[in-house]
């Protein structure tokens, strides 16, 4: 495996991928990398002929307060779980190559970045619209892959890379999960003990909504609601929220219906904040009101 | 020379030319083709393989009351120019075709993009930043060229390109002139006789600036001065700027200094704002204050 600081030297390794033919495949990260990650490699594995991965704990997506410094970082184990799972080339920049002094330019998709996560971090998804087209323009990607749990993020570069005529397929790999249920995130190690085991509360509240969806229920009130007992009930700092959305539009939904609903979830324990969802297939046949 | 109206089709055939080893040369316009533009072609013509010169009237440019709707438009006569000045390839997509329904993905270059002609055109350079990405996504060039007459514009495309990590070169052209100075532009047309005749004081009055700073004068306070008497003379409608700049950071400057500076202006004669610039060479030797 490769590892490549500087942009100018990836730029032209991807060109020169390009020119050979080769099919690149992209996995953007911010490093700390677990068994989600690894799904993405292989994802992009089966789709390439090389593998970039790149790691970068990118400032811009991070509020002031929230956890950039602190954010865990291990180059090494990175390096070695990068090549395990398949990537050719592991590209890490430091802060300065990506944001030179005076940077000044933004990629934003307006609406979409200011609700749910973008209305508790304001321009967070700014930052990741902007720093994923950069990702782009110096791994030339034929095909990139991002996780389901960040399910708002995954539908802002779909939709960045559509309208800004990337030549790039978006691929969305399934949320990856602990065996009790909790999904994979760099940031389950902020959990103790016993936060850790009332964050199973997530996943337990998004499959209570699913088995209440597939049994007909079609209120979007009712079942958040319903989810909304089950997290109090594991004490959390806070619920930031609990929206039933259109996958296709990402705008919010009262009656479920016909094909797909998303459900997504923020909750605060302690001061670590989790994300969670569920795509849930909605039938045709409603059997309940 | 190629017409092509699809995205997609635009797209493949950058690829495909990018496979064969050419190189591809890009001249983004909004039509109306002038000399101002044949020199382009001719910049891209003599650093290329491939030239693709793109006509789209960008409507996220313009601001409510510009001249969208007015502009001027003649795509058989701009086929014609295009191909006679060395184009391969004429992109000309319609708007749908760029801005599909829901679009909301936008380029901005902080700062720069809010003074001078941003200050009286709103959001005009969010438009032109964002097209350029586009087209830098569809037509996948390796240098592109913009025309020095809007200095502003060919300041910030350049700046959006490097931080973006476009792998393109940006080359700005020089101004052509008419005979009598003015500056070649798709809305000189927009001119009565009269408004053209005094429309000339432009010029003057940057020559008549570039020869002061030439014989010595380092105070930006009174090159302007000189200038807004010559401008109003000519009885304009409006004097929206005189300013003199650093080329390097579109920065105000009270004082000349090597190694060089840009002045700008913008004047309406009648409902025409028309623009112009100068880039004066300053020498370390002063020889009056």
């Amino acid at each position: 495996m490769l590892t490549i600081e500087r942009v100018a030297e990836m730029q032209a390794k991807a060109e020169s991928y390009r020119k050979e033919g080769k099919r690149i495949g992209l996995v953007p990260t911010m490093g700390s990398l677990h068994e989600g990650h690894v799904s993405l490699i292989q994802a992009a594995r089966a789709r390439s002929d090389v593998v970039i991965v790149t790691i970068f704990v990118n400032p811009t997506q991070f509020g002031p307060g929230e956890d950039y410094e602190r954010y865990p970082r291990d180059a090494v184990r990175d390096q070695g779980v990068a090549e395990q799972a398949g990537a050719d080339v592991l590209f890490m920049p430091q802060v300065g190559e990506i944001y030179p002094s005076g940077f000044a330019t933004f990629v934003e998709v307006e609406d979409v970045s200011s609700v749910l996560e973008g209305r508790f971090r304001p321009n967070h998804f700014r930052g990741v619209t902007t720093i994923v087209a950069k990702l782009f323009a110096i791994t030339k990607p034929h095909v990139a892959v991002f996780g389901q749990k960040d399910a708002q993020q995954a539908f802002l570069i779909r939709k960045m890379a559509e309208e800004l005529n990337f030549d790039v397929s978006i691929i969305v790999a399934p949320i990856v999960r602990e065996a009790d249920g909790l999904a994979l995130s760099s940031r389950n190690v902020y959990l103790n003990a016993n936060e850790r085991t009332r964050a199973t509360s997530l996943h337990r509240s998004l499959r209570y909504a699913e088995s209440l969806v597939m049994s007909g229920e079609r209120s979007a009130g009712k079942v958040c609601a319903g989810m909304s007992r089950i997290l109090s009930e594991a004490r959390p700092s806070q619920i930031d929220y609990i929206a039933a959305l259109s996958p296709e539009s990402f705008s919010e939904i009262e009656t479920f219906e016909p094909p797909s609903a998303l459900i997504a979830i923020a909750v605060r324990f302690g001061s670590t904040r989790l994300i969670d969802n569920i795509v849930i297939p909605i039938s045709e046949k409603r059997e309940a009101s």
